[in-house]
């Protein structure tokens, strides 16, 4: 198990197999396609598939097709191609199949811009498309770790029957970082029989499973929009990660950030400490579900006078961090969101500023 | 101006020819496919255009290129519509064009089923497409308000060049109750020469405007967003609209709720009272922005126990409850969305169990 | 009724407004795009509609739609276009409606070139669609015969309820002449309420008309076909049009030529007289029916030693030459198609030269 | 090689994989769904692909697109669906590229029916797309035949680098016989690195192919489609195919008749022959090029007065048939096309009544 130099695109890409995905179906947009063309060569070589669909719509209902049918299958895109599958992934998660979808985020809304972005935040989280579903979804923010959660996504998108979002930035996929892909995150679904169609194979499975998300009697689609909020629950209990960075300190501070920017918040607050300034962090890599108790409890020190939201969108993160925090702090925002990452000394310079707005009394 | 016994979905249709809209392209879904019926045989009376399109991707993008001509346009839809339109909505906000989208919400996700529902608040006012924008979202609670929130929708989506949603369950577009359609919403676009594409249409204006959301260079499209945020922001300063209903009182329990489900609740309180129980409704008319304020200053009243956020979906906007309270009192949740509006009884039960819950010390 | 100076794609869509026919839809296609840009800005003046489909294969639907209403409706566009219109135009024709297609051809195949060309002839005349049917085929060789059969079509297409096509080159599009439109031409359709569905509206006709193509009992669809066999064995005895210039002199050699190729041939028959030989020109107003009668006739003239389909296509109209000629006389072909017209002198030399291989004994 | 029993439209399935073929895209229509059924299991079992397209229109393109990259690829469609490849098939020919359409023909025009029929001969043999090209046109009579076409229409598309297409009617491909696939049919690709692209494998071949349709300048344009008109001239020298039935005896009529409607012909002429009726028939293998030849001299025999077109279609051959003969015989046509398959006594009839009116002198 060796390391080799990788473009964060690629990266994804081999993921997916080395996890045993080999159905890859996607439609070509900056800044994702070096995943297509990765895959459009290494998925022949493995015995998969990568198939380029006419749109992304198309591209959703394949994957639906494929994940209906118990295979795994994944998709990656940005910003507009995810908006043009919020219909399927709604089907998919009320029809409950596992998919996993990639959203490498480019500057919005509409066409926006090719560069960085963290804009799609709301979509990702609380659901571009319609009806009462969530999906679950993580952030990345090395190389490294993008290829660890594609890993897992496919695991979790089992265990939930419910679609999972790998949520980058046009950062992490165009960024070359040594990566390895662990051996032991290579799994075997195990329960597609008891409710993937199995066409004709009868020797896989003699059940016949139907799948759906239709239900036109209110009780029966009410029964099962509760046992959705069920499985969202449990994500809540079970799923919630995050990475606490310079916590054990006196903080004055607390900084909620996540993907590529909170490596630069990691720098700034590394360079504030020298300064004497101790700055703690909080990153959440599940952004749903969100690390709303670890906020709380770490805003909750005596020390920390504010929360500063630093995204590269215009506040999306805000009403979680502010959700969590209970009126406890001041919480205020910071971001960018036109392709151009915030410096650490950007970061610096509003941390130094918002600690005087709240100074000491 | 009297009058007249009506569908909520034919006074949807006719308050926008009302109000001085022309232009209305869609395509059918129930429960809102009698807008289009009704709109099939009224728009070619008024010299208007009615355009099935040839799916809802394609409206969504037909009404992008009617606003970007200046043109007042508008379309109905239902929920699994709606998420195809999630693209060209993102669009349409990049390039600030103003236009009117109504969502007559049915059970989702996915197919879900064709009753009335609440399932896409959150859609609705977290932004189903990509990228930082924001809809403005009204809610209407009966067929008089819908009519006048379609009127007024025009002259909001004009001042804020913005799309702004009219946010319906499946109740209000098929109950039928009396209404009027006042003149005096009846406006005239007033700016459209200012940014509006023209044609060869010299006479009209020889500004020559370009309507876009591309903007490669990183800060032109973050200041593109800061912008936005601006609009946004000022939204939230001059839009707000909330109805308090037995305020006056000192109620022990405040709900929070919206649309059909608030003159549910608004019965249920009624019933109360007369058993000598107090609670306080607050009733969101504006989604987006949401009246943060007017629900943590009514929780705090000391004699509030508990703030119920009572929706026919899973706890959406119970985040947006629970953002506003700041942690001062506790806030539950009760909902059921599979199509069948739970009854007075049904609340007031709910209402009981609660205050035994968080009895008095 | 004063003459205009028109390009011939203007006066084509004059031409179908002055016939009375207010519906065009269409997509743009070089070297016909001036057709949709004139209506673009004529229809709206008249009170008609134009509308851009999303691609030709709709358009054919479109078509189907309005005549299926009764509505008089027409469609231009190129060679390409019309291959994407194939399968609806079978339809049109199996469900018996009325409707005019323009082909302003270009080279091809395929992509091919966006010059002048006749290399649709066979597509037009024997059916690029599926199944028995056939399209009444005129070709113009002026700009002002494209505006009187353009008008002409329409009375053509009800009297037959079948699709009628204009097939014209792209010079003929693009070339100013003259134009007038004949009041007279203007014409009333007269029979719509036999067969047209008429949507709710019972004041126009309580006839409940069904328009289909489809016949499951193979008896049915057998006397469907005779009737539509019928109907164009009607067209060879009622509609054959063509015109014969210089065939009242003693001829060595027949042309067969028509459209914009056929002009070429005239001005070299009045070259070659010049020079003291007589060539006669029979040319085909109408492609189907074909005028096999006249041409059967006028090669059996005891001087006439050749018969010569000049085309502006590699041979396609040679086949129902020499079906006419029955091999009573020797029947060459001569053409180019790649968009360069043959000039006069090409014409007068590739004369010469048949004249001389079937020189007198 | 021992023969199986099989249905025609798996024979059809079949044989191009024993031809080498692996590459099936199809989008499934009545009555030839049963090709797309076999392969979707027996593609994956061999290494290849099937893929259904989302239309036909695309279906059309895909073949166009492997067929650019020089892998051996076919599809099988129905009228309509043909009549929505017309388009691609014209692309196809104009780039010159090899590919192989099997139309299992119904009754139309437009839906028509679903039973058997011969309607779509001049879509066939005279070009159902735009611009001067042909396709190579084969007609198989029984199951046997049609395997064997299939197998050799491959190297034939690759000789012609242009399409060729299988005509059958729906009695092929539902009917079941014995079938073998001859070994010696099983070929190789052998030019395509010649013209083919080769994406990045450069080992295959290092030459850079273009494949294109479009030629700007005429002259290039005409010199292009001069080329094609020289390979449908060699088709014409090198692949007519045809069998003459009962041709050495002296008859008095001549049947020209195709597919499943020349087995009914053969019995009539059986049973004639019998009664003391001589009867010919040419049966043309190949529809283009047409065995014009053949049916010219089989006419001319001074015993023979009369020659019958007998289709499953309202005269679509007739016009061939005509041209053939050159007025030395008398021509005449008789048919049914509404999925109804002419009985031997019928054809027995019609032949009687025939040569009774052109009885002897």
């Amino acid at each position: 198990m060796k390391k080799v130099l990788m473009k964060g695109n690629e990266a994804i890409g081999e993921a997916a197999i080395r996890a045993g995905c080999l159905n890859y179906f996607a439609y070509p947009i900056t800044p994702q396609s070096e995943v297509a063309e990765y895959l459009s060569k290494r998925m022949p070589e493995v015995g998969g598939v990568f198939l380029q669909g006419e749109s992304e719509v198309a591209v959703g209902y394949m994957i639906f097709g494929a994940a209906a049918c118990g295979a795994r299958v994944f998709t990656t895109s940005s910003s507009p191609g995810i908006s043009l599958m919020s219909e399927a992934i709604s089907y998919i998660a009320g029809a409950e199949c596992p998919a996993v979808f990639v959203n490498i985020m480019r500057g919005g809304p509409g066409l926006g811009g090719i560069l960085p972005s963290q804009g799609d935040y709301l979509q990702a989280t609380k659901g571009g498309g319609h009806g009462d579903y969530r999906m679950l979804v993580m952030a990345p923010a090395s190389v490294q770790e993008a290829a660890e959660m594609v890993m897992q996504a496919f695991p979790l998108a089992e265990k939930y029957r419910n679609p999972v979002m790998i949520l980058g930035d046009g950062l992490i996929g165009q960024m070359m970082e040594p990566v390895m892909f662990p051996d032991h995150l290579r799994t075997e679904p195990s329960n597609k029989d008891a409710w993937a169609t199995n066409g004709m194979d009868t020797r896989r499975s003699d059940k016949r499973n139907l799948v759906k998300s239709l239900y036109l009697d209110p009780n029966v689609l009410n029964a099962q929009n509760l046992k959705l909020k069920a499985k969202y629950e449990q994500m809540k209990r079970e799923e919630i990660r995050f990475e606490a960075y310079h916590t054990e300190a006196s903080y004055e501070a607390l900084i909620v950030s996540y993907g590529t920017m909170s490596r630069v918040c990691k720098t700034a607050i590394d360079n504030l400490k020298e300064e004497g300034i101790e700055i703690g962090l909080i990153r959440p890599q599940t952004l749903f579900p969100f690390p709303e108790m670890a906020i709380r409890q770490a805003c909750d020190r005596p020390e920390c006078r504010v929360v500063l939201s630093i995204e590269m969108s215009m506040g999306q993160m805000l009403e979680d961090v502010e959700r969590s925090v209970q009126g406890k702090k001041p919480v205020e925002w910071y971001g960018k969101c036109g392709g151009e990452v915030p410096t650490p000394e950007e970061v610096m310079d509003v941390v130094r500023s918002f600690l005087k707005q709240y100074g000491k009394e």
